[in-house]
């Protein structure tokens, strides 16, 4: 349990010291978020790099979603993804029921507005890997019962 | 290898956070320290009441910083402290001989002006978590050839 947790605090001082810089308002909020998003992005790209140090290539592009949900999954965050989704054209969910960056809130809907801010590293740590894999995507995250907690990755082709 | 990379990849991204936000000058280096620095103090007493949750109370002071050195060196920077001294009169020195968040950067001393924005975080940690044991302490970080490194702490009597 508390192997993952110096990620997990750091991950929230980071949010509350971006937060606190800002100034207040709704255009700051979305900036934050991408601020967020695009740090994430880049720990994304650097992770794959060494994960993926000694690996084969991958088959194709539903090979390149399991070692998300896998190995890159479990080296972040202790545990794989729970269930992954695709309807086999360019859109995949990614679902896991106990999101480590959401599992120190309460449990339920009061903290829901609070959770863009708590996801959005996390869809860029996902984009920034993948792009590193040379699949570029958009991806985005949705929660409706915390701490569980569903990331769509949509494809795009180039 | 690839465990504590996350950590250390945050890590890095704070940093250029921080300096890329703020604006030049020497004053602001000293600011962005002590930003990293107050950051690190609040992980570190986070830590500490994670990790300290089932154990029994420590014995004394140099109990107290075995366990630093060991416990919560491991979860953090996945190593323990290699070397620890003491002068029986309140003053610690922690030699991490690879220390981990000195490691990406060429070891010698090429980037040895670079090392204290990459220590702040670290000192702030080690102070935090002596502080939520009892411990008031000042934590100050030494680097002579990269990638070893030397915290000393100076116990505050109180």
């Amino acid at each position: 349990m508390a192997d993952e947790a110096p990620f997990q605090f750091l991950h929230n001082e980071m949010i509350q010291y971006i937060y606190k810089t800002a100034e207040n308002g709704e255009t700051e909020n979305g900036r934050n978020i991408t601020k967020l998003e695009t740090m994430g992005f880049r720990v994304g790209q650097g992770l794959i790099e060494r994960l993926t140090k000694d690996t084969a290539r991958y088959k194709d592009e539903l090979d390149v979603m399991k070692f998300i949900c896998k190995d890159f999954w479990t080296c972040v965050f202790k545990k794989q993804i729970d269930n992954l989704r695709t309807n086999h054209q360019g859109i995949y969910v990614l679902q896991d029921n106990k999101f480590r960056l959401l599992s120190q809130m309460s449990a339920g809907k009061q903290y829901l507005d609070q959770a863009p801010k708590y996801l959005a590293f996390t869809c860029g740590l996902v984009r920034g890997g993948l792009s590193n894999l040379g699949v570029k995507s958009i991806v985005t995250a949705e929660v409706s019962v915390m701490p569980a907690c569903k990331f769509q990755v949509m494809i795009q082709k180039v």
